[in-house]
């Protein structure tokens, strides 16, 4: 008994105690609190000073639409009802002028249709005396509720136009229930409509005008970003994780940066926002350099392109760890081999963003570095032919760590596969999208007749298969002539 | 002139035609697309019928809900006001239980706390005289708007207050601007959150007790059937691509099913939904197996461990496509160790996911499949080491054909460390959320001791290894005790 007391005086002591504790440390949490939201705030404004414009866009735009409350000329004609205008910036006002002009477009849409037909089934209600009203008026919400419920799991519907199929639900409930009490069902449902409108036009407005975000905008140079990042990668890969004693020095400034190396894993998961923002781009009008039917789809087919090369990369990176052993007899060649390959494909990737970004047709140095790496994806394979007699020498430890390296090799011929893929798609994505045709530099042109020498004497590429690389790029037509040559490839490194 | 006349005929005339070609065929394209949406919508309900009955509930929702405008006695409570049930109603019914859930305490919540602060605002402004009144309001508004969407841009609050804070916006700027007109705005405060709170408790009551759908559940079976998934390609792809002559039979059925095969591209981009799911569950009380703290995080954690193994196998299906040269002269042990890995990665994967879907800690099986898993990896590795004496009576065309073989293997003996990862991560969340200790069967004891015969007499599995392993599952203890032999491994096969 004595024992339980002391216990129990032990636990309200130790309460107490943890209270008082708790009661002293407040203050010092609350700060670091404090401190912790507001050096949140700050990165997030530095990251992106749109987002505090955006902030201050929204509280303008309702500031300015609340004045129709203020003001007796403009309270007169609308009333209480006002409040949708409001009601209608908040929920309307989205970051991108694409997404904002969605929202508005199926919000009108939506109101206009859903009134309509909640007008029409007030009238037909009436039909049926005081009883039969509410239990049509319920069938009715009913039935039309459960039908755009069901009609928002369709893909395409979901894609573009869920909220409208919201706001119809919305408006055709309340319209057509809002009939059995209110008697000026039309002028209710006019004056919802034209809040709307306002509330919508004031957003868009103000949205598009002050520094516009523009979805399309967004898609267009995210797509660029992403290149960049697996250029980056591949770029530090050849030069810090094969590690050439040439290359190393000119590229060490980027590639002794570990972020930015590991930049590419945000692109893994890029398709959401990409199918959004292309969603969003759809509804801009013209802007910049954007016409109104611009190509966001050819956008969507690179990203993927883009998504699938990263998965590769991914699978290459983990070759990059430090469990894993490097091999430490590397063979000469095929390190080579793969450090140009791993560079080239780095500048192509590089080169295309920077077109991308620039609007610009992908310049002739494209080619060039694609032709480069398949040049050495050649001289890796022929290297692989003709030099069978290096394994003789070798004993089966060394048998051992060719592995590593034949899968590195495997992987990096994929990713030539892959970004010809990207290149492609790029210089359609270049026509469809009538990017602009500039000159080449003559520092290009340079590159191109600057012939390296060649580690693998038998290399050839076909003409064939050069014109087939050139023959989609219609500019470079003439620049970049290329002969029979058994061992050309051009370089800029 | 003649023929400017005859031409504008020739065009009206064609304009005309071609009006009543398209009015003829209008009959049968309009046909043709109710019949498209029709078979889309069979499709839709068939593929998940809780869509259909989704649509149902919220339709039935609604209706209950607008019962409080058609009964005199209701209504007189609310008056207009009871309209905002039915908008909560609308705004708030999510498929999943938790997103309702969230969707509604979002609403609640911020319509308090904006609601007292919108009462506050409105009884300062008052102090302020007429003109200073709208002034202050307007103050107000802009404030906090802006001050609320640069807070949305957080990215905890973006993925679970998102809601709130945009009702937060819309019910200050209601209350507060609505008090420069409205007398009684204490009651228009109390009349919005009361209707809300009725809207959102009828859509919690009928989402939840009406064949309700959890989304932990969903999450839950989700990454049980993307393992489930990569277990299948990892099947195929042993049993197809690699063709074993005594497996092919086995696994025909499966292997041959193509879509099955590509099943696992959809894990690629799981990643925004599963975060999703985790989002909402985290809103939801205790249902059938899980309780109210179920650690949703592992969840994400197995899920983009998975995704890293996906990454794999779609660098691993890059070789499986027809235009890539398939090895003729395979390595016939090589061939073998990669479809043991292959074929144990895939029933080490399907074994835990059926172990996830059923909540039952991973059964000793699994374990044993990871071991055998290992073993085929060791016995790989130790026969390229044992066997240097095969490269020199092979030419050189053959060293080339290494290059995939080995490329294969390479991803492979990765993407066993990837499912040995897996494996620990669902050991982990088994005892994180208490899953079923089952006896394991006394087939899977036979499995474990059915030691089949080694291609590799060299292989050794230390203690330390299989420690490591079977430590992680404590109901394994002693169900499964391996001696320091030299050359143990099982399988089921």
């Amino acid at each position: 008994m004595g024992f339980s007391v002391r216990d129990s005086n032990d636990v309200k002591l130790s309460l107490a105690g943890r209270a008082w504790c708790w009661a002293r440390q407040l203050p010092e949490k609350l700060v670091a609190k404090v401190v912790g939201v507001a050096t949140m705030a700050n990165k997030l404004a530095r990251d992106d000073p749109r987002r505090v414009v955006h902030s201050f866009k929204v509280g303008l735009a309702i500031t300015l639409v609340s004045l129709f409350y203020y003001f007796q000329p403009l309270y007169k004609s609308f009333g209480v009802s006002a409040m949708w205008a409001v009601m209608t910036v908040v929920v309307v006002f989205e970051f991108t002028v694409g997404a904002t002009l969605g929202k508005g477009f199926n919000r009108a849409m939506a109101t206009l249709i859903a009134g309509g037909l909640g007008v029409g089934a007030h009238h037909l209600a009436n039909l049926c005396g005081k009883i039969g009203e509410p239990v049509l008026i319920g069938l009715f919400v009913y039935i039309f509720a459960a039908a755009s419920t069901f009609m928002r799991f369709f893909p395409k519907i979901k894609a573009r136009y869920d909220y409208g199929f919201l706001i119809f639900i919305l408006t055709f409930s309340f319209i057509s229930i809002s009939g059995y009490r209110a008697d000026e069902i039309l002028e209710l449902a006019h004056k919802r409509l034209t809040t709307i409108a306002i509330g919508g036009s004031v957003s868009l407005l103000i949205n598009s005008l002050i520094f516009p975000v523009w979805a399309g905008e967004e898609l267009h140079n995210s797509i660029a970003l992403n290149m960049e990042k697996l250029g980056l990668f591949l770029e530090g890969f050849g030069a810090k994780y094969l590690k050439t004693t040439e290359d190393e020095t000119n590229n060490s400034k980027d590639g002794n940066n570990k972020s930015s190396f590991q930049g590419y894993k945000s692109v893994l998961n890029s398709k959401n926002v990409e199918e959004n923002m292309a969603n969003f781009a759809r509804w801009e009008p013209g802007h910049g350099k954007f016409r109104y039917h611009h190509p966001w789809n050819q956008y969507i087919k690179l990203g993927g392109l883009i998504r699938q090369c990263a998965y590769r990369i991914d699978a290459l990176n983990a070759f990059c760890k430090p469990d894993i052993q490097k091999p430490q007899k590397f063979q000469e060649e095929i390190r080579e081999a793969c450090t140009k390959i791993s560079l080239e494909s780095s500048k192509t990737l590089k080169k295309l963003g920077s077109c991308i970004r620039a609007t610009t047709y992908p310049s002739s140095s494209v080619n060039a570095h694609i032709v480069s790496s398949k040049a050495a994806v050649k001289s890796l394979t022929c290297f692989l032919t003709s030099s069978s007699s290096i394994y003789t020498t070798q004993n089966s430890d060394e048998l051992l760590q060719i592995i590593p390296i034949a899968t590195i090799a495997s992987l990096l011929i994929d990713i030539v596969d892959c970004t010809e893929k990207i290149a492609e798609c790029t210089y359609d994505l270049a026509i469809l999208a009538h990017f602009e045709k500039v000159n080449p530099k003559p520092e290009n042109n340079n590159q191109v007749s600057d012939i390296v020498d060649n580690q693998c004497p038998e290399i050839v590429i076909t003409i064939a298969e050069l014109a087939l690389i050139t023959s989609v790029n219609p500019v470079d037509d003439g620049n970049f002539t290329v002969g029979n040559s058994d061992s050309q490839h051009s370089s800029d490194d």
